[in-house]
Protein backbone atom coordinates (compact mmCIF):
# COMPACT_ATOMS: atom_id res chain seq x y z
CA UNK A 1 0.00 0.00 0.00
CA UNK A 2 2.21 3.23 -1.42
CA UNK A 3 -1.47 5.17 -1.40
CA UNK A 4 -1.64 8.12 1.13
CA UNK A 5 -5.45 7.47 2.45
CA UNK A 6 -7.08 8.24 5.58
CA UNK A 7 -7.97 5.39 7.46
CA UNK A 8 -10.85 4.41 9.18
CA UNK A 9 -11.45 1.43 12.15
CA UNK A 10 -13.08 -1.20 9.98
CA UNK A 11 -13.15 0.44 6.57
CA UNK A 12 -12.49 3.36 4.27
CA UNK A 13 -13.20 5.71 2.05
CA UNK A 14 -14.05 4.39 -1.47
CA UNK A 15 -11.11 5.88 -3.41
CA UNK A 16 -12.12 9.01 -4.96
CA UNK A 17 -10.90 11.83 -6.61
CA UNK A 18 -11.20 14.45 -4.49
CA UNK A 19 -9.60 18.05 -5.87
CA UNK A 20 -8.21 20.97 -3.94
CA UNK A 21 -9.68 24.43 -3.56
CA UNK A 22 -8.28 26.89 -6.33
CA UNK A 23 -8.49 29.92 -3.62
CA UNK A 24 -6.88 28.88 0.26
CA UNK A 25 -9.47 29.15 2.59
CA UNK A 26 -9.50 28.55 6.43
CA UNK A 27 -11.82 25.64 6.35
CA UNK A 28 -14.48 26.15 9.24
CA UNK A 29 -14.40 24.93 12.43
CA UNK A 30 -15.72 21.97 13.60
CA UNK A 31 -17.03 20.15 16.42
CA UNK A 32 -14.40 17.96 18.62
CA UNK A 33 -14.30 14.38 19.16
CA UNK A 34 -16.20 14.94 22.48
CA UNK A 35 -18.56 17.26 21.44
CA UNK A 36 -19.36 14.80 18.74
CA UNK A 37 -19.23 11.52 21.33
CA UNK A 38 -21.57 13.85 23.37
CA UNK A 39 -23.95 14.46 20.89
CA UNK A 40 -24.29 11.22 19.29
CA UNK A 41 -24.53 9.94 22.83
CA UNK A 42 -27.16 12.22 23.51
CA UNK A 43 -29.09 11.61 20.36
CA UNK A 44 -30.33 8.05 21.60
CA UNK A 45 -31.14 5.73 24.60
CA UNK A 46 -30.54 2.77 23.39
CA UNK A 47 -26.87 1.22 22.87
CA UNK A 48 -24.96 -2.03 22.81
CA UNK A 49 -22.65 -2.82 25.95
CA UNK A 50 -19.86 -5.22 25.71
CA UNK A 51 -18.79 -6.76 29.10
CA UNK A 52 -17.09 -9.63 30.70
CA UNK A 53 -19.00 -13.03 30.56
CA UNK A 54 -17.59 -16.13 32.86
CA UNK A 55 -14.55 -16.88 31.68
CA UNK A 56 -13.75 -13.45 30.75
CA UNK A 57 -15.33 -13.70 27.06
CA UNK A 58 -16.72 -10.51 25.64
CA UNK A 59 -20.25 -10.32 25.75
CA UNK A 60 -22.10 -7.68 23.40
CA UNK A 61 -26.08 -7.18 24.31
CA UNK A 62 -28.57 -4.26 24.09
CA UNK A 63 -29.16 -1.65 26.89
CA UNK A 64 -30.68 1.19 27.59
CA UNK A 65 -29.28 4.03 28.46
CA UNK A 66 -29.86 7.59 30.60
CA UNK A 67 -27.32 10.27 30.90
CA UNK A 68 -25.74 12.22 33.52
CA UNK A 69 -25.11 15.94 33.24
CA UNK A 70 -21.26 14.61 32.97
CA UNK A 71 -22.53 12.20 29.99
CA UNK A 72 -21.64 9.13 31.83
CA UNK A 73 -24.62 6.43 30.79
CA UNK A 74 -26.57 5.40 33.56
CA UNK A 75 -27.80 1.73 33.06
CA UNK A 76 -30.45 0.06 34.96
CA UNK A 77 -30.06 -3.76 34.50
CA UNK A 78 -31.25 -7.29 35.62
CA UNK A 79 -29.09 -9.76 37.63
CA UNK A 80 -31.61 -12.05 35.50
CA UNK A 81 -29.51 -10.88 32.36
CA UNK A 82 -25.99 -11.64 31.25
CA UNK A 83 -25.18 -8.64 31.25
CA UNK A 84 -25.85 -7.50 34.71
CA UNK A 85 -24.33 -10.69 36.47
CA UNK A 86 -21.21 -9.62 34.70
CA UNK A 87 -20.88 -6.31 35.71
CA UNK A 88 -21.47 -7.77 39.37
CA UNK A 89 -18.55 -10.22 38.37
CA UNK A 90 -16.21 -7.50 36.61
CA UNK A 91 -17.25 -3.54 36.53
CA UNK A 92 -15.16 -3.28 32.93
CA UNK A 93 -17.26 -2.18 30.28
CA UNK A 94 -17.71 -0.27 26.99
CA UNK A 95 -21.01 1.27 25.50
CA UNK A 96 -21.18 1.51 21.81
CA UNK A 97 -23.87 3.69 20.43
CA UNK A 98 -25.01 4.21 16.95
CA UNK A 99 -26.38 7.25 14.98
CA UNK A 100 -30.30 6.10 14.59
CA UNK A 101 -31.78 5.53 11.31
CA UNK A 102 -28.42 6.68 8.97
CA UNK A 103 -29.59 8.06 5.78
CA UNK A 104 -27.22 6.87 3.76
CA UNK A 105 -24.20 4.12 3.86
CA UNK A 106 -24.36 3.16 7.80
CA UNK A 107 -20.41 2.88 7.37
CA UNK A 108 -20.44 6.23 6.95
CA UNK A 109 -22.25 7.31 9.65
CA UNK A 110 -21.46 7.89 13.51
CA UNK A 111 -20.90 5.82 16.09
CA UNK A 112 -18.66 6.28 19.57
CA UNK A 113 -17.71 3.88 22.19
CA UNK A 114 -17.04 5.01 25.65
CA UNK A 115 -15.15 2.65 27.53
CA UNK A 116 -14.53 2.24 31.45
CA UNK A 117 -15.97 1.13 34.38
CA UNK A 118 -19.66 0.63 35.98
CA UNK A 119 -20.55 1.84 39.35
CA UNK A 120 -23.19 1.34 41.60
CA UNK A 121 -24.22 4.94 42.52
CA UNK A 122 -25.14 5.84 45.92
CA UNK A 123 -27.12 8.04 47.84
CA UNK A 124 -28.24 11.33 46.03
CA UNK A 125 -26.24 10.07 43.24
CA UNK A 126 -28.29 6.96 42.86
CA UNK A 127 -31.51 9.11 43.25
CA UNK A 128 -29.97 11.50 40.36
CA UNK A 129 -29.09 8.29 38.53
CA UNK A 130 -32.67 6.88 38.67
CA UNK A 131 -34.19 10.11 37.28
CA UNK A 132 -31.69 10.24 34.62
CA UNK A 133 -32.19 6.49 33.40
CA UNK A 134 -35.93 7.16 33.68
CA UNK A 135 -36.39 10.27 31.78
CA UNK A 136 -34.34 8.60 28.74
CA UNK A 137 -35.80 5.02 29.15
CA UNK A 138 -39.89 6.35 30.96
CA UNK A 139 -40.47 2.23 31.55
CA UNK A 140 -38.00 1.59 33.34
CA UNK A 141 -40.28 2.71 36.40
CA UNK A 142 -42.28 -0.21 35.72
CA UNK A 143 -39.28 -2.16 37.05
CA UNK A 144 -37.45 0.19 39.65
CA UNK A 145 -39.38 -1.74 42.45
CA UNK A 146 -37.83 -5.43 41.22
CA UNK A 147 -34.87 -6.42 43.62
CA UNK A 148 -33.23 -8.13 40.71
CA UNK A 149 -32.71 -4.45 38.84
CA UNK A 150 -30.18 -2.22 39.38
CA UNK A 151 -28.19 0.78 38.52
CA UNK A 152 -25.24 1.95 37.31
CA UNK A 153 -22.60 4.36 36.44
CA UNK A 154 -20.55 4.21 33.42
CA UNK A 155 -17.41 5.98 34.78
CA UNK A 156 -15.89 7.29 31.73
CA UNK A 157 -11.68 6.34 30.66
CA UNK A 158 -11.98 6.56 27.13
CA UNK A 159 -13.83 7.82 24.16
CA UNK A 160 -13.48 6.84 20.59
CA UNK A 161 -15.75 8.51 17.82
CA UNK A 162 -16.20 7.63 14.60
CA UNK A 163 -18.40 10.20 12.00
CA UNK A 164 -17.79 8.12 8.78
CA UNK A 165 -15.33 7.36 6.68
CA UNK A 166 -12.69 10.01 6.83
CA UNK A 167 -13.31 11.25 10.17
CA UNK A 168 -12.36 9.58 13.67
CA UNK A 169 -10.71 10.82 16.47
CA UNK A 170 -10.33 10.20 20.00
CA UNK A 171 -11.36 12.18 23.65
CA UNK A 172 -9.86 12.04 26.70
CA UNK A 173 -12.30 11.61 29.87
CA UNK A 174 -12.20 15.21 31.20
CA UNK A 175 -12.64 16.19 27.29
CA UNK A 176 -15.99 13.88 27.38
CA UNK A 177 -17.04 15.53 29.94
CA UNK A 178 -16.96 18.87 30.02
CA UNK A 179 -18.59 19.04 26.47
CA UNK A 180 -21.90 19.85 25.36
CA UNK A 181 -24.19 17.65 22.77
CA UNK A 182 -25.04 19.91 20.25
CA UNK A 183 -27.93 21.74 20.78
CA UNK A 184 -28.56 22.00 17.23
CA UNK A 185 -28.97 18.34 16.47
CA UNK A 186 -32.05 18.01 16.84
CA UNK A 187 -33.08 20.19 14.01
CA UNK A 188 -29.87 18.95 11.15
CA UNK A 189 -31.27 16.47 9.85
CA UNK A 190 -34.60 18.87 8.68
CA UNK A 191 -31.87 21.59 8.21
CA UNK A 192 -29.97 19.61 5.54
CA UNK A 193 -33.04 18.38 3.24
CA UNK A 194 -34.44 22.32 3.16
CA UNK A 195 -31.28 23.37 2.12
CA UNK A 196 -30.17 20.71 -0.59
CA UNK A 197 -34.35 20.91 -1.44
CA UNK A 198 -34.83 25.01 -1.75
CA UNK A 199 -31.42 26.95 -1.35
CA UNK A 200 -28.95 24.53 -4.32
CA UNK A 201 -28.10 28.49 -5.46
CA UNK A 202 -27.21 29.50 -1.94
CA UNK A 203 -24.85 26.70 -1.07
CA UNK A 204 -23.36 26.72 -4.80
CA UNK A 205 -22.88 30.48 -3.56
CA UNK A 206 -20.99 28.93 -0.51
CA UNK A 207 -18.87 26.51 -2.68
CA UNK A 208 -17.95 29.57 -4.78
CA UNK A 209 -17.64 32.11 -2.29
CA UNK A 210 -16.34 30.42 0.96
CA UNK A 211 -14.69 27.39 0.04
CA UNK A 212 -12.14 28.12 -2.43
CA UNK A 213 -13.97 26.20 -5.32
CA UNK A 214 -15.13 29.18 -7.52
CA UNK A 215 -15.28 26.64 -10.60
CA UNK A 216 -18.01 24.39 -9.01
CA UNK A 217 -21.04 23.70 -10.77
CA UNK A 218 -22.77 21.99 -7.86
CA UNK A 219 -23.00 22.24 -4.22
CA UNK A 220 -25.51 19.96 -1.30
CA UNK A 221 -24.88 19.84 1.86
CA UNK A 222 -23.65 16.66 3.81
CA UNK A 223 -24.39 18.24 7.48
CA UNK A 224 -25.09 20.78 9.65
CA UNK A 225 -24.03 21.55 13.02
CA UNK A 226 -24.00 24.34 15.47
CA UNK A 227 -20.50 25.47 13.77
CA UNK A 228 -21.14 25.42 10.15
CA UNK A 229 -21.66 23.40 6.87
CA UNK A 230 -20.10 20.30 5.10
CA UNK A 231 -20.30 20.86 1.57
CA UNK A 232 -20.11 18.18 -0.99
CA UNK A 233 -19.05 19.83 -4.44
CA UNK A 234 -18.94 18.75 -7.60
CA UNK A 235 -16.89 20.79 -10.22
CA UNK A 236 -14.95 20.47 -13.26
CA UNK A 237 -12.36 18.96 -11.67
CA UNK A 238 -14.02 16.76 -10.15
CA UNK A 239 -15.53 16.43 -6.39
CA UNK A 240 -14.59 17.99 -2.85
CA UNK A 241 -15.63 18.42 0.28
CA UNK A 242 -15.40 21.75 2.06
CA UNK A 243 -15.92 22.97 5.41
CA UNK A 244 -17.91 26.78 5.40
CA UNK A 245 -17.98 28.28 8.98
CA UNK A 246 -21.01 30.04 10.99
CA UNK A 247 -19.70 33.23 12.43
CA UNK A 248 -21.05 32.61 15.71
CA UNK A 249 -22.17 29.22 17.24
CA UNK A 250 -25.62 28.38 16.77
CA UNK A 251 -27.67 27.64 20.29
CA UNK A 252 -30.72 26.37 19.47
CA UNK A 253 -31.66 23.97 16.68
CA UNK A 254 -34.14 27.60 15.90
CA UNK A 255 -30.42 29.54 15.23
CA UNK A 256 -29.72 27.37 12.20
CA UNK A 257 -31.72 29.41 9.57
CA UNK A 258 -29.96 32.78 10.83
CA UNK A 259 -26.70 31.59 10.38
CA UNK A 260 -27.30 29.93 6.94
CA UNK A 261 -28.56 32.87 5.93
CA UNK A 262 -25.49 35.21 7.15
CA UNK A 263 -23.33 32.81 5.93
CA UNK A 264 -24.96 32.47 2.32
CA UNK A 265 -24.91 36.59 2.68
CA UNK A 266 -21.13 37.00 3.31
CA UNK A 267 -20.45 34.23 0.61
CA UNK A 268 -22.34 36.17 -2.00
CA UNK A 269 -20.42 39.40 -0.79
CA UNK A 270 -17.10 37.00 -1.23
CA UNK A 271 -17.73 36.38 -5.10
CA UNK A 272 -15.91 38.08 -7.39
CA UNK A 273 -18.29 40.27 -9.65
CA UNK A 274 -19.35 38.32 -12.44
CA UNK A 275 -17.67 38.41 -15.95
CA UNK A 276 -19.04 41.49 -18.74
CA UNK B 1 -40.45 -10.44 45.12
CA UNK B 2 -42.61 -12.92 45.53
CA UNK B 3 -45.05 -12.03 42.35
CA UNK B 4 -44.10 -14.76 39.91
CA UNK B 5 -43.09 -12.44 36.69
CA UNK B 6 -41.36 -13.87 33.29
CA UNK B 7 -38.12 -12.04 33.67
CA UNK B 8 -36.60 -10.67 30.34
CA UNK B 9 -32.91 -9.96 30.46
CA UNK B 10 -32.29 -6.24 31.54
CA UNK B 11 -36.15 -5.58 31.70
CA UNK B 12 -39.23 -7.15 32.44
CA UNK B 13 -42.57 -6.88 31.06
CA UNK B 14 -45.01 -3.89 32.99
CA UNK B 15 -47.49 -5.49 35.45
CA UNK B 16 -50.78 -5.96 33.31
CA UNK B 17 -53.61 -7.95 33.86
CA UNK B 18 -53.66 -11.00 31.55
CA UNK B 19 -56.67 -12.64 31.79
CA UNK B 20 -56.94 -16.42 30.43
CA UNK B 21 -58.42 -18.06 27.45
CA UNK B 22 -62.31 -19.17 28.39
CA UNK B 23 -62.13 -21.77 26.20
CA UNK B 24 -58.53 -24.38 26.17
CA UNK B 25 -56.97 -24.24 22.95
CA UNK B 26 -53.43 -25.67 22.10
CA UNK B 27 -50.98 -22.60 20.98
CA UNK B 28 -49.79 -22.23 17.38
CA UNK B 29 -46.22 -23.36 16.91
CA UNK B 30 -43.85 -20.58 17.07
CA UNK B 31 -40.79 -19.94 15.45
CA UNK B 32 -37.74 -20.94 17.98
CA UNK B 33 -35.15 -19.35 19.54
CA UNK B 34 -32.38 -20.62 16.69
CA UNK B 35 -35.02 -19.74 13.58
CA UNK B 36 -35.82 -16.50 15.67
CA UNK B 37 -31.63 -15.68 15.94
CA UNK B 38 -31.21 -16.74 12.36
CA UNK B 39 -34.26 -14.42 11.44
CA UNK B 40 -32.90 -11.25 12.52
CA UNK B 41 -29.08 -11.48 11.63
CA UNK B 42 -30.27 -12.06 8.56
CA UNK B 43 -32.65 -8.76 8.31
CA UNK B 44 -29.71 -6.43 9.06
CA UNK B 45 -25.83 -6.35 8.31
CA UNK B 46 -24.77 -3.92 10.82
CA UNK B 47 -24.22 -5.14 14.61
CA UNK B 48 -22.12 -4.03 17.70
CA UNK B 49 -19.23 -6.57 18.57
CA UNK B 50 -17.53 -7.41 21.83
CA UNK B 51 -13.96 -8.02 21.51
CA UNK B 52 -11.02 -7.67 24.37
CA UNK B 53 -8.57 -4.50 24.24
CA UNK B 54 -5.20 -4.51 25.76
CA UNK B 55 -5.79 -5.42 29.45
CA UNK B 56 -8.68 -7.53 28.52
CA UNK B 57 -10.97 -5.06 28.93
CA UNK B 58 -14.28 -5.78 26.63
CA UNK B 59 -14.64 -3.01 23.25
CA UNK B 60 -17.75 -2.32 22.13
CA UNK B 61 -17.90 -1.57 18.49
CA UNK B 62 -20.33 -0.69 15.12
CA UNK B 63 -19.34 -3.45 12.62
CA UNK B 64 -21.04 -4.52 9.39
CA UNK B 65 -21.34 -8.58 8.41
CA UNK B 66 -22.36 -10.86 5.93
CA UNK B 67 -23.18 -14.44 6.74
CA UNK B 68 -22.13 -17.49 5.49
CA UNK B 69 -24.95 -20.45 5.18
CA UNK B 70 -24.34 -21.81 7.98
CA UNK B 71 -24.91 -18.25 10.28
CA UNK B 72 -21.99 -17.59 10.93
CA UNK B 73 -21.01 -14.29 10.68
CA UNK B 74 -18.26 -12.64 8.54
CA UNK B 75 -16.47 -9.40 10.00
CA UNK B 76 -13.69 -7.51 7.13
CA UNK B 77 -11.78 -5.54 9.47
CA UNK B 78 -8.97 -3.47 9.46
CA UNK B 79 -6.32 -3.42 12.17
CA UNK B 80 -5.99 0.28 12.38
CA UNK B 81 -9.23 -0.49 14.22
CA UNK B 82 -8.95 -1.43 17.60
CA UNK B 83 -11.56 -4.33 17.25
CA UNK B 84 -9.21 -4.90 14.36
CA UNK B 85 -6.00 -5.39 16.23
CA UNK B 86 -8.44 -7.19 19.22
CA UNK B 87 -9.26 -9.99 17.33
CA UNK B 88 -5.69 -10.68 16.28
CA UNK B 89 -4.83 -10.59 19.86
CA UNK B 90 -7.35 -13.03 21.28
CA UNK B 91 -10.18 -13.86 18.95
CA UNK B 92 -12.92 -14.58 21.54
CA UNK B 93 -15.73 -12.18 20.64
CA UNK B 94 -19.58 -11.65 20.48
CA UNK B 95 -21.51 -9.86 17.73
CA UNK B 96 -25.02 -8.65 19.14
CA UNK B 97 -28.17 -7.58 16.58
CA UNK B 98 -30.78 -5.83 17.14
CA UNK B 99 -33.75 -5.43 15.28
CA UNK B 100 -33.83 -1.99 12.84
CA UNK B 101 -35.87 1.00 13.62
CA UNK B 102 -38.57 -0.93 15.71
CA UNK B 103 -41.93 0.20 15.48
CA UNK B 104 -42.34 0.29 19.27
CA UNK B 105 -40.44 0.64 22.64
CA UNK B 106 -36.84 -0.65 21.23
CA UNK B 107 -36.78 -2.64 25.01
CA UNK B 108 -39.89 -4.76 23.46
CA UNK B 109 -38.25 -5.32 20.30
CA UNK B 110 -36.01 -8.22 18.82
CA UNK B 111 -32.39 -8.58 19.58
CA UNK B 112 -29.79 -11.46 19.65
CA UNK B 113 -25.99 -12.20 21.02
CA UNK B 114 -23.86 -14.59 18.53
CA UNK B 115 -20.80 -15.57 21.16
CA UNK B 116 -17.61 -16.90 19.80
CA UNK B 117 -14.42 -16.89 18.29
CA UNK B 118 -13.16 -15.41 15.09
CA UNK B 119 -11.76 -17.38 12.44
CA UNK B 120 -8.94 -16.75 9.68
CA UNK B 121 -10.83 -17.98 6.71
CA UNK B 122 -8.55 -19.62 4.13
CA UNK B 123 -8.75 -21.26 0.75
CA UNK B 124 -12.30 -21.80 -0.51
CA UNK B 125 -13.66 -20.40 2.99
CA UNK B 126 -12.12 -17.33 2.67
CA UNK B 127 -13.51 -16.77 -1.30
CA UNK B 128 -16.96 -18.13 0.09
CA UNK B 129 -16.64 -15.49 3.51
CA UNK B 130 -15.36 -12.82 1.30
CA UNK B 131 -18.23 -13.30 -1.47
CA UNK B 132 -21.02 -13.32 1.55
CA UNK B 133 -19.63 -10.31 3.10
CA UNK B 134 -19.21 -8.22 0.03
CA UNK B 135 -23.10 -9.44 -0.93
CA UNK B 136 -24.07 -7.55 2.42
CA UNK B 137 -21.79 -4.77 2.36
CA UNK B 138 -21.22 -3.77 -1.17
CA UNK B 139 -19.01 -1.30 -0.06
CA UNK B 140 -16.67 -3.76 1.08
CA UNK B 141 -14.94 -4.11 -2.13
CA UNK B 142 -13.46 -0.77 -1.89
CA UNK B 143 -11.15 -1.87 0.62
CA UNK B 144 -10.82 -5.32 -0.55
CA UNK B 145 -6.95 -4.34 -1.62
CA UNK B 146 -6.19 -2.75 1.49
CA UNK B 147 -3.54 -4.91 3.00
CA UNK B 148 -4.42 -3.97 6.32
CA UNK B 149 -8.01 -5.65 6.27
CA UNK B 150 -8.75 -9.25 7.40
CA UNK B 151 -11.93 -11.32 6.93
CA UNK B 152 -13.05 -12.98 10.09
CA UNK B 153 -15.55 -15.90 10.16
CA UNK B 154 -17.32 -15.85 13.60
CA UNK B 155 -17.58 -19.08 14.87
CA UNK B 156 -21.07 -19.45 16.86
CA UNK B 157 -20.89 -21.31 20.15
CA UNK B 158 -23.56 -19.53 21.65
CA UNK B 159 -26.47 -17.77 21.28
CA UNK B 160 -28.82 -15.49 23.16
CA UNK B 161 -32.29 -14.13 22.00
CA UNK B 162 -34.28 -11.78 23.19
CA UNK B 163 -37.69 -11.19 21.20
CA UNK B 164 -39.00 -8.27 23.63
CA UNK B 165 -41.04 -8.50 27.10
CA UNK B 166 -41.14 -11.90 28.22
CA UNK B 167 -40.13 -13.53 24.82
CA UNK B 168 -36.25 -14.96 25.15
CA UNK B 169 -34.24 -18.17 24.92
CA UNK B 170 -31.06 -19.70 24.10
CA UNK B 171 -30.02 -21.97 21.53
CA UNK B 172 -27.09 -24.21 21.04
CA UNK B 173 -24.56 -23.50 17.93
CA UNK B 174 -25.90 -26.42 16.15
CA UNK B 175 -29.83 -25.51 16.36
CA UNK B 176 -28.50 -21.93 14.96
CA UNK B 177 -26.73 -23.23 12.22
CA UNK B 178 -29.23 -26.14 11.53
CA UNK B 179 -32.15 -22.96 11.94
CA UNK B 180 -33.25 -21.37 8.79
CA UNK B 181 -34.07 -17.39 8.44
CA UNK B 182 -38.07 -16.84 8.30
CA UNK B 183 -38.85 -16.38 4.76
CA UNK B 184 -41.86 -14.43 5.07
CA UNK B 185 -40.13 -11.78 7.36
CA UNK B 186 -39.27 -9.27 4.50
CA UNK B 187 -43.27 -9.04 4.03
CA UNK B 188 -43.98 -9.53 7.62
CA UNK B 189 -44.27 -5.93 8.47
CA UNK B 190 -46.82 -4.93 5.42
CA UNK B 191 -48.47 -7.81 6.56
CA UNK B 192 -49.32 -6.70 10.37
CA UNK B 193 -50.25 -3.31 9.10
CA UNK B 194 -52.50 -4.49 6.14
CA UNK B 195 -54.41 -6.26 8.70
CA UNK B 196 -54.59 -4.23 11.56
CA UNK B 197 -55.87 -1.28 9.19
CA UNK B 198 -58.43 -2.99 7.03
CA UNK B 199 -59.53 -6.92 8.70
CA UNK B 200 -59.83 -6.52 12.40
CA UNK B 201 -62.72 -8.67 11.65
CA UNK B 202 -60.61 -11.44 10.63
CA UNK B 203 -58.16 -10.84 13.91
CA UNK B 204 -61.51 -10.39 15.89
CA UNK B 205 -63.14 -13.65 14.65
CA UNK B 206 -59.21 -15.12 15.52
CA UNK B 207 -59.91 -14.44 18.65
CA UNK B 208 -63.24 -15.64 19.12
CA UNK B 209 -62.83 -19.23 17.16
CA UNK B 210 -59.37 -20.21 17.69
CA UNK B 211 -57.48 -18.28 20.60
CA UNK B 212 -60.13 -19.11 23.17
CA UNK B 213 -61.37 -15.86 23.85
CA UNK B 214 -65.45 -15.90 22.44
CA UNK B 215 -65.60 -12.30 24.81
CA UNK B 216 -63.12 -10.41 22.92
CA UNK B 217 -64.66 -6.95 21.73
CA UNK B 218 -61.28 -6.40 19.66
CA UNK B 219 -58.13 -8.03 18.05
CA UNK B 220 -54.83 -6.78 16.72
CA UNK B 221 -52.25 -8.44 15.34
CA UNK B 222 -49.01 -7.67 17.12
CA UNK B 223 -46.45 -10.01 14.74
CA UNK B 224 -46.58 -12.38 11.97
CA UNK B 225 -44.31 -15.16 11.20
CA UNK B 226 -44.69 -18.07 8.89
CA UNK B 227 -45.99 -20.02 11.50
CA UNK B 228 -48.64 -17.73 12.55
CA UNK B 229 -49.82 -14.75 14.13
CA UNK B 230 -49.47 -13.31 17.98
CA UNK B 231 -52.59 -11.18 18.73
CA UNK B 232 -53.62 -9.02 21.38
CA UNK B 233 -57.14 -9.39 22.78
CA UNK B 234 -59.06 -7.06 24.45
CA UNK B 235 -62.20 -7.79 26.21
CA UNK B 236 -64.56 -7.26 29.26
CA UNK B 237 -62.47 -9.33 31.74
CA UNK B 238 -58.88 -7.49 30.53
CA UNK B 239 -56.29 -7.60 27.81
CA UNK B 240 -54.43 -10.82 26.60
CA UNK B 241 -52.22 -12.47 24.13
CA UNK B 242 -52.64 -15.29 22.21
CA UNK B 243 -50.88 -17.39 19.08
CA UNK B 244 -53.27 -18.77 16.42
CA UNK B 245 -51.14 -20.94 13.81
CA UNK B 246 -51.19 -21.54 10.37
CA UNK B 247 -52.44 -24.80 8.62
CA UNK B 248 -49.05 -25.06 6.94
CA UNK B 249 -45.88 -22.78 7.43
CA UNK B 250 -45.55 -20.20 5.09
CA UNK B 251 -42.48 -20.55 2.46
CA UNK B 252 -42.70 -17.02 1.18
CA UNK B 253 -43.61 -13.44 1.58
CA UNK B 254 -46.36 -14.06 -0.67
CA UNK B 255 -47.92 -17.13 1.36
CA UNK B 256 -48.51 -14.76 4.37
CA UNK B 257 -51.84 -13.87 2.73
CA UNK B 258 -53.32 -17.16 1.55
CA UNK B 259 -52.37 -18.98 4.78
CA UNK B 260 -54.11 -15.91 7.24
CA UNK B 261 -57.36 -16.23 4.60
CA UNK B 262 -57.26 -19.65 5.85
CA UNK B 263 -56.48 -18.86 9.25
CA UNK B 264 -59.47 -16.67 9.16
CA UNK B 265 -62.06 -19.27 7.56
CA UNK B 266 -61.27 -21.66 9.95
CA UNK B 267 -61.83 -19.54 13.23
CA UNK B 268 -65.39 -18.33 11.63
CA UNK B 269 -66.23 -22.25 10.76
CA UNK B 270 -65.18 -22.84 15.10
CA UNK B 271 -67.15 -19.84 15.87
CA UNK B 272 -70.50 -21.35 17.61
CA UNK B 273 -73.93 -20.20 15.90
CA UNK B 274 -74.89 -16.45 16.54
CA UNK B 275 -77.00 -16.65 19.45
CA UNK B 276 -80.87 -16.63 17.75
Amino acid sequence: MSTARTAVPGHDAPPEAIVAPLVAVTPGRRRTAAEEARTLVASTSIGSLATLSSGRNPWASVVAYGTLPDGAPVLFVSTLAEHGRNLRRDPRTSLSVAEQAPAGDPLDSGRVTLAGRAERPEGELAEQALAAHVAAVPGATAYAAFGDFSLWVLRVERVRWVGGFGRMDSATAAEYAAAEPDPTAPGAAGAVAHLNDDHADALLAMAHGLAGHPDATAARCARIDRYGLDLAIAGPRGDATARVGFEHPAAHPGDLRAATIELTRRARAALPPPTP
